[in-house]
């Protein structure tokens, strides 16, 4: 595979992600990645993350995920939200997230592996191949990126984040 | 009060917003408004909707809603949402909200009553005068919006959509 | 239409539900009542409201609402969703719902307008007679009820709730 | 720790839970889990999950999971959601979590760790000693179980599960 590349957005946390203790309610970071991923697919393919789910009829179930939460997110608080690559399978997919401060400390962190499938079937099938390249290749930089939204979104090297304020102490 | 004064964002319709008939599940669009209220609030206030939510600690809860659904938003579509103030009162904003779709089409329309209270007592309290003259007037034209996502956000005089699409009669 | 009927169902308020102020976000009320829509629709048709969703192809949108929210409901509260046939219409449904407080006191009241739909054109279609049916007649007395978690269901005839706090004061 | 105790819980897949593939968003199983959760900690504890969180002023953050999808629920589908404690720590508790299907197939397995914190300072303190107690116990068996819908609540001895339909193939 070709050099790694990292898609990333900024992100103010909202009200409606918020629980009770004021900071991001942990499912919502899920709802938070799978539209980051949505967005860069739409970076990915001329029709976007819609043309592969809805026209081609494929799904991107996650079958295992790993997450660590580092530190909180409170409501308004600026983050950084990025995915990259870590490796693409025959079927399967494998994407590692983080969530940085505004200070680049690393407050979640997760491995997730997505699999190709018929959403007909719902049995696995192969990444297709354009979808493949331009996962390997990364968005075009020749190419406006795609969508109405995407200001805030960056292709960058990969960037070792400094450590940040730390979680509640995790070894009890 | 002074004109009206619009504000609005594009938004694409997330495959996290949608249901098993591949529209948006209702109940989002009050997600996708307040979040959008929330933008707004940001470019109005030097501390942002989360200044006045957390730092002083107000409430701003909805208490009278009207929505009309008119035509039906799918995944992928690119749509604007925007908000319009009706009215400033002693305790309460009165707001117009439109979803449109991309040829102006209105496929979702509301009326929302709002309530400033206090978050120690939940008792309604006069709307703060810097934030009823914000309102008012809308956007200061020389101040940069706050906020990392507000591409999309737009200030504008009211435009009349045109009739698009429309849903499911509902003359039955 | 035969004498109107109530299902109701009683629901602790989750954590899941609240926002940043501890009381409910209010687009989960409209969650909390698409789910009580499908439990009562459980208990009328033989295939649920899966059945109809799914195997017969028809959705069940809503195309108007309105709503007061007289009291807010706080995590950990103990209130009562029910809903009530309004009217049955040639292709559409109008159902009134409350929320209520352990001493009866209406929280929030809306009325809603669904259409039913072809999920293949959504276009409107008529009722189906089997579904009018047991809406206007309501659970069978001597029909269990279906599914797994509907302990708390009832069905009565429609009772008037006390006058319980109040909300902010909306009269502003 | 006393022998593990299972707490586990009936549940039917709504509409509102589901994505335009027709099955349930995963984001959605870890509302499902945090909710059971709320639930297993009403049967435990006098004052409940609300009493915990709110009066007590303590959180349960989630700091690590570890996820394994194995298998799709649709939407209409009839569930067992189920958790385990794995390990009662100094600041830490490790549950383990189980959706299976009505056949007893794994369809969802977990490992979360949470850690009590103090919600004033989002820092962690030990679990506390009552609550340590009622999870390594489990519900007392005299004692009515807490809350309005525990309807399909169960506690029992371990089962194993027997394998089910799997989900596409993850060995790519």
């Amino acid at each position: 595979m070709s050099p790694a590349h990292i898609f990333k957005r900024q992100h103010k946390i909202h009200f409606s992600e918020c629980d009770p203790a004021g900071i991001v309610f942990y499912p919502q970071y899920f709802v938070l990645f799978n539209d980051l991923i949505e967005r860069w697919v739409d970076t990915l393919m001329p029709d976007g993350y819609h043309g592969v789910i809805g026209a081609r009829r494929m799904g991107m179930p996650t079958v295992h995920l790993e997450v660590d939460f580092n530190a909180i997110s409170r409501f308004g608080d600026q983050v950084w939200l990025e995915l990259e690559v870590v490796r693409v399978g025959g079927k399967s997919i494998t994407l590692a997230w983080r969530c940085t401060g505004a200070g680049g400390e690393v407050r979640m962190a997760a491995t997730q592996t997505i699999v190709m499938t018929s959403l007909d079937t719902h049995l696995a099938i192969p990444v297709p191949d354009d979808l493949r390249a331009a996962m390997e290749r990364g968005p075009a930089p020749a190419c406006p990126e795609k969508g109405a939204s995407n200001d805030s979104d960056h292709r960058s090297a990969a960037t070792s984040a400094p450590a940040g304020r730390s979680y509640p102490e995790t070894t009890v």
